[in-house]
């Protein structure tokens, strides 16, 4: 076959081999395979496999808001509008979207960066969030939020022949960024928060990182993700003030990856996004940043209609054209997603028909998601061997383990990472599926895994104990 | 600014400085800042703008096909299935989708790929297209058609300090192509089909273009648009399997756009796919062929939907899981863009309760097309300087246009292409917004408009008229 055809192993786009997606890796297949397995009727030590490798709320049984529902219908089959089945907050939100559609359809290409309405509904949001003024011309709609952070880092590109440029990241980290500065041939900048400090940001740790990379290639951004995923912590105001002056020093872009700026959980460090830290500090004007937010997240958990934004702060309004020019390529941001932001950002308002039971809906999600953070951060810190984080925000939690030398061998001689053999192993035994913390990077020779707090919370119950039993008995065995 | 901010003019990619994009070029937006004046009040020699410079159905009036947005409503919000408004067959085809979504939500993820179900059906669709065999495993979903044509492009880049792979492109040609291969530092190699002879590909064309790219890049792949866009050709069969023995002996893949398939006119030549002309010949398990289609043209036209799919032909199970593993980075394609897609490939049979209506919108579109496809090729095969293929298929018509010697002189001294000069005088004098042929490419010295045929007949007549006395007093002006 090879010689013969002009796409093979051989000539395939090399970046494109390297690439290794985390989040979907061989533990999930894994998974995957065994839901086969058991719908065929062999037998394992459990009724079903638990997924807790992905923030993927619906399909772990949350129920999608009703008011964004409707509006996604109406716009869609405007027939319905007449219907007397639909509350009239959300025919108003369909007919303005519909009213900014070319011709009133959703059929229709919208501008490449989102239809206007939106993005000055974004731009409100924005507002009412931090206090301070958005401009909605700074704000780009985009199919989903990694859509709209692979754009933005296409932009930081070097052209052939310069030096390749780097990208400061936080391992562990999201493995979108480690995949996309893969494939763009972008040197790749690890910096490790600090586990034993609630994950936060060590300002001599980014020095540290910063000097050595800029032996070696032109650095010129940095990621942070907060709320963090997978670490789960919320960075407070001064560290992240401590962040912006870092990039300021070093001259870098910030990638501010805000998608989980919904998931703050309980009454300790609040959300402050990078925006607003910015503009109470002496270098306001001086230090670029690009804010991302999806409808992935949050309480809407709409992953699949593929909604999302990025905010651009301090970008100077040619380097801004050039930006919409780049974004054409994709002809318009689905417009399903867009409708879906709308619903996120411009809610039932106190008075309008849907507001209680949109404001019930979107409490019960939140105070389920805290509990279920509660939850899992109590399990995990009394499970002997394992050490985790409080989970502050977003959705998962990422416990340490310490594994003995003897499962490292075990693993070693199964060609796996110890935390990839361990999460093999508890799949195996009880159904559960975590994703093992290589896939994200860690500290070299510690060992996690990242599982979602998204299961309800019978499961989340059953599936805690199971682990603490796994694991004490891969502790007994490896021993 | 420049000196203290990371991005500026000066550090973005390079790459994207050489993107010109040209379906939303400046005679565009200077058409949308004449639709302002007009909402403002200032008097212009016509009351508004048409605007016939991009395939956008539904903005143009297009009204979408009521059985394709009755399954969007219902997969949106699945309390609609109990209702007595939505036919049998809708909740069918919405149940059969929310069925094959994790935990029944069309807001979860689905495979990268898309969903199977939906794979399923879409090889079942081009199994009946071209009455040989599809396996939905080479199929992949993707969040439009432009998606996917780059997705493709991605595989076959090379490595840093590799020759630069080349593509071959027909000029004139969408320029999605053109803008992707300068973002990805491909090398555009052009070809050009023979305006003379109903845009047909001539072999030794391409043999010139091959000969002469192989002395600069690795020339690797070549797009072939059928339909035609902007030409508007329909290739023949025997055409098509001359362009595939190239491919062959060239040892090139073979991209082939035929997202305008269900877009065919007149009884002369039918839509042949690449994959269906390959088959019946001796090199057939030896050229690889990608075949894009999308939910955005045909009669749907539901360019907001964003969805569309790949067809891979001869590409082995471990590039094809290189491709799956690289399109992850996007997480998956928008879901409404599939279901719109489950919709199109799987419509109402007959004996289903909206095969009649279905039948009947969809053959009122294509009939509406294929008149007003006519209409634009007759009226412009009448006015004097113009000369015109006949439209056979998609959505465009490509007029020459012979200019005068002042007219490039009035061009030169504006530091415009004679034919974007044009386009603009068009623009100011009638209101109507065409894209110079400059913006597709065109043969040296040739000059050439792309127009679109989707305005109402009425518009259309009007338009027609109002460009014939245009042409006329353009002509008088500068002979």
């Amino acid at each position: 076959m090879a010689t013969r055809h002009p796409l093979t192993m051989t000539t395939l786009n090399p970046n494109i081999k390297k690439m290794a997606y985390a989040v979907r890796g061989p533990v999930v297949t894994r998974a995957c395979e065994i839901e086969d397995e058991l719908r065929k009727g062999l037998k394992k030590p459990f009724d079903a496999v638990v997924k807790a490798d992905i923030g993927d709320a619906h399909a772990m049984g949350q129920t999608p808001i009703t008011f964004i529902r409707q509006v996604l219908a109406l716009v869609n089959y405007p027939p319905l509008l007449n219907e007397p089945l639909f509350p009239a907050d959300a025919k108003q939100r369909a007919r303005a979207i519909l009213g900014a559609c070319k011709a009133g359809s959703v059929g229709a290409y919208t501008e490449s960066a989102g239809i206007e309405l939106i993005r000055r509904h974004v731009a409100d949001y924005i507002e009412r969030r931090d206090g301070i003024p958005s401009d909605w011309r700074n704000i780009v709609l985009t199919t989903g939020g990694s859509e709209a952070i692979r754009s933005v880092l296409r932009l930081l590109l070097s052209g052939a022949g310069d030096d390749p440029v780097g990208v400061m990241v936080p391992v562990p980290m999201f493995p979108l960024y480690s995949v996309t500065l893969t494939e763009y041939g972008m040197h790749r900048v690890d910096y490790y928060p600090d586990e034993d400090n609630d994950w936060a940001l060590d300002v001599s740790e980014l020095e540290r990182a910063a000097r050595e990379a800029r032996k070696i290639c032109a650095l010129r951004a940095i990621v942070v993700i907060n709320p963090g995923n997978p670490t789960g912590q919320v960075l407070t105001r001064g560290n992240i003030e401590e962040i912006i002056r870092f990039a300021h020093r070093e001259k870098l872009f910030v990638l501010a990856d805000e998608v989980y700026q919904q998931n703050v959980y309980g009454d300790g460090v609040p959300f402050v996004s990078f925006k607003k830290a910015l503009s109470g500090m002496p270098c306001r004007d001086d230090v670029q940043i690009a804010s991302f937010m999806s409808c992935s997240k949050g309480y809407a958990g709409e992953c699949g209609a593929r909604g999302g934004y990025v905010e651009l702060i301090n970008v100077s309004s040619e380097v801004m054209a050039e930006y919409l020019k780049s974004v054409v390529v994709n002809m318009c941001p689905a417009v399903s997603g867009q409708a879906c932001l709308e619903a996120i950002v411009n809610p039932p308002a106190a008075g309008e028909p849907s507001f209680e039971s949109y404001r019930e809906e979107k409490a019960r999600v939140l105070a389920s998601l805290e509990l279920k953070a509660r939850m899992v951060t109590d399990a995990l810190s009394s499970v002997e061997g394992f050490s985790c984080n409080s989970i502050r925000g977003a959705m998962y939690a990422f416990p340490r383990l310490r594994l003995p030398p003897k499962a490292a061998e075990a693993a070693a001689e199964r060609g796996l990472e110890p935390d990839t053999f361990y999460a093999f192993r508890l799949l195996e035994e009880t159904g559960l599926c975590v994703v093992p913390g290589n896939n994200f990077g860690q500290k070299p020779g510690t060992y996690h895994f990242r599982m979602t707090i998204l299961p309800s919370p019978g499961d989340l119950h059953a599936m805690l104990r199971r682990l603490a039993s796994f694991h004490a008995e891969f502790m007994r065995t490896y021993s």
